[in-house]
């Protein structure tokens, strides 16, 4: 069996003795935490697969689950032309990462014969534009729809279903059943209910497992293994990395050391801003991904001896290279409030040689003879330099390859440094009660009439329309 | 003739008499630069058309280019399948936003006789994997490649021309030079020299337009035309904002308003991150271009009173009601230190109705009989509300369509917004100091002679390789 490599975290370019004694942390600072670091790293261990916690144990116990979703997919595969998720939030987001990294980055433009599988769509918005625009491109008789949505009452994407739902019955007639996958879960809500009294295919969503901890769960792998991606490879990968964080020494442990740096760059330098910059087209969505983990489990209004404070890193999303052209400026010379998380690929898995050629023009000719792998790596080693003299905090996780084995340890990675985190920072990484207000404002101005709408729209009337002088135009 | 109707920005949600007065700027802040904005105003106005003021003229002096263009862009439709934009940053990112606002959301998955042009791809990166795959999926003989730099010079940009243009000779032969246009400085740099002596067709980027302030040149204004949208429609929009933005009274000037409260929000209450979030798939990349703009205009190290400071907000894309499922949480209970700002449709082109069904599910049901425009609406009317009861700030733009004419007045808004947010923070928003380090140390990496960069080399092998401790896997 072929050991497979491991991803790095290289934390040198946040570390004081590297980045400089006035803008990084040092490792006083991390021994003064590493107490409460093996206190979170024991509260976890300890409620790993209870609780919401349910996704430690995803690399491990899907046996006869996995063997079903890859039966499915084959009979997908072998059926459909393009299969479309309907989902939103983090039943979109790691099907979208997983994709991008997997799959050929023109995956969807290649024929039939050069693709794996059906084409695939992740449809994560309303905008009715947009739902129009996907159907002027897709035959629905040729199409495999998934609903996924642990609750079933999510809005969007219910509503998703009820256009598509209807659209089959016109258009594919009886058995158009046969064309929707739900993904929910085993008992609560109401996509349940419907996928048994329609008898459509259906996967579960543990109970333990939130939506953006879920890409290990049937959420992501039923839409990976339709696309042809190695989905046990992704298992394995997300169990080496939780092998690795089973120490409780911070710096044997790279989720615990990354919570652990992150806690003390928010809580003691106000560091704010976190941004994900991976060096490869392939990672793009990966930086999307982690953004909503990190942000929905980390951004919370806590109450701390008596005060109300609200926490949380905004993260951002940025690309190498394309990015240095846009946001590099800003990262050298503005605030010193971010910390840069580079991805980097040890080897991509294809190159392409620049030819030599312009040789009147010295600072195009040098070029030729490298390769954009050469090029794209240097322009990474330059920022990193770059901001490393300007002392600005960056930090790199290496991908020796962009594999379904290091994808998986890289989503573990960062789902068990937010669950790090949030026992660092003591609040509860898995709730979002933030945008429950949106949701129930949202369902008052749409009319509906049960009570607690009905109550939300007597205050928003009683609001004061604002001023016409701050309205311009 | 038609008056096209105007964009509206409403900044109620960003006054303490809305938003309450521990969180929200008063109209008191804004009187107190009052005196300051008008300022700001005059100098950006005495200043138009000048230094790198290029672009405020933009929309009035470009009639001969408009129909060497339109000329162009006809030529192109008439024979090739595919163009593809060889630039990033300022050259990509313009492009990107605006086909994807006035086009077709799918446009390049439509068949020939459904698209206006070619086939767009906007190449801004130099991922190899990703050169490698766009050629997977394009013909290069039926292809046309427009390469812009403005300097000529760009790495990136250069290293695609010479795979490219390698490329074009071996699989096109002969006339392969009619496969290229190039755009770029009119005498400085390799590129006219270049295009003049293989015969490239080309146009100018005007030496008084930088990068990021060039969409309403050539560099946008001929992907535009080549993929059938208005260009003229897009710089009368962009007049008509112009027009708007003649008052010196910041309550009367829209873009004034916009920089004097966002240089408030910056400079006296510490918002360092700017959300913006368009309510729309067709404005998702005008987050994008915007973010540019933003930051590489005003992120900047200056001196004041012999001090050091370093300024400048994070802006971050977000996109509704996608990222209500993830970042939203975030932005009603973390720090408060963001501004959102919505871009907001007033009638989508096209809306789709939400079929009835599911009546035995109230909480599906009532989405019955609805649009999805509507529940888009409605979701954002909600999150609005939600952020105004959390005490977060935010401000809206309404395009009461999304037409040529509306983008051409949005592009036209923020730019100047950003021009007099440069002057209130007395910083030169036009250039970009910050980057160069970075781009001498990626040229001492890959091994160019020239004497600036064996120096950086020279520096760059004496920096310390860091703790093998702080690398951990």
């Amino acid at each position: 069996m072929k050991k497979e490599a491991g991803i790095v975290l290289d934390v040198n370019h946040l570390m004081s003795d590297v980045v400089g004694a006035q803008y990084g942390i040092s490792r006083e600072m991390v021994a003064d935490r590493e107490a409460q670091a093996r206190a979170a790293h024991r509260a976890v261990q300890k409620a790993r697969g209870t609780g919401w916690l349910g996704w430690t144990e995803l690399p491990y116990n899907q046996g006869e689950i996995l063997a079903e979703i890859e039966k499915t997919a084959e009979w997908v595969r072998g059926r459909f032309e393009n299969f479309v998720v309907l989902g939103i939030g983090g039943s979109a987001l790691g099907p979208i990462a997983v994709q991008q990294a997997l799959n050929h980055l023109r995956y969807n433009e290649l024929p039939a014969r050069q693709r794996k599988g059906p084409r695939l769509y992740v449809e994560d918005n309303i905008d009715p534009e947009r739902m129009l625009a996907l159907l002027d491109v897709i035959d629905t008789r040729k199409t495999c729809f998934n609903v996924v949505t642990k609750s079933g009452a999510t809005a969007e994407t219910m509503s998703q279903y009820l256009i598509i739902s209807r659209l089959l019955q016109e258009k594919a007639g009886e058995g158009w059943q046969e064309h929707m996958i739900a993904t929910t879960d085993r008992e609560k809500g109401n996509l349940i209910r419907l996928a048994k009294k329609e008898g459509f295919r259906h996967f579960f969503v543990p109970s333990s497992v939130g939506g953006r901890f879920s890409e290990l769960s049937p959420v992501g792998l039923l839409p990976a293994a339709v696309c042809g991606i190695d989905i046990r490879e992704l298992l394995k990968g997300a169990a080496a990395m939780d092998a690795r964080c089973r120490e409780e020494d911070p710096w044997k442990n790279p989720a615990l050391l990354e919570a652990v740096l992150q806690v003390i760059a928010m809580e003691e330098m106000g560091v704010n801003v976190l941004v994900m910059m991976p060096y490869a087209d392939s990672l793009k969505y990966m930086a999307d991904w982690f953004c909503q983990l990190w942000a929905e489990s980390l951004g919370k209004n806590v109450t701390r001896k008596g005060m109300a404070v609200n926490v949380g890193q905004t993260p951002v999303k940025s690309l190498g290279v394309t990015d240095q052209h846009s946001q590099l400026q800003l990262y050298t010379e503005g605030p010193y409030d971010k910390i840069v998380t580079f991805l980097r690929v040890g080897a991509f898995r294809e190159d392409a040689d620049i030819p030599h050629g312009c040789e009147e023009f010295p600072d195009v000719a040098f070029l030729g003879g490298k390769t954009l792998g050469q090029l794209l790596d240097a322009e990474f080693k330059g920022t990193q330099y770059a901001l490393l003299r300007a002392g600005r905090m960056s930090q790199t996780l290496l991908l020796p390859v962009v594999s379904a084995h290091t994808v998986g340890q890289l989503l573990y990675f960062f789902m068990m440094a937010t669950a790090y985190a949030g026992e660092l920072m003591d609040i509860d990484a898995f709730n979002q009660p933030g945008v429950e207000e949106s949701k129930i404002a949202s369902y008052a101005v749409l009319g509906n009439d049960a009570e607690k709408y009905r109550k939300k729209q007597e205050e928003m009337a009683g609001q004061p329309e604002g001023s016409a002088a701050y309205r311009l135009g």
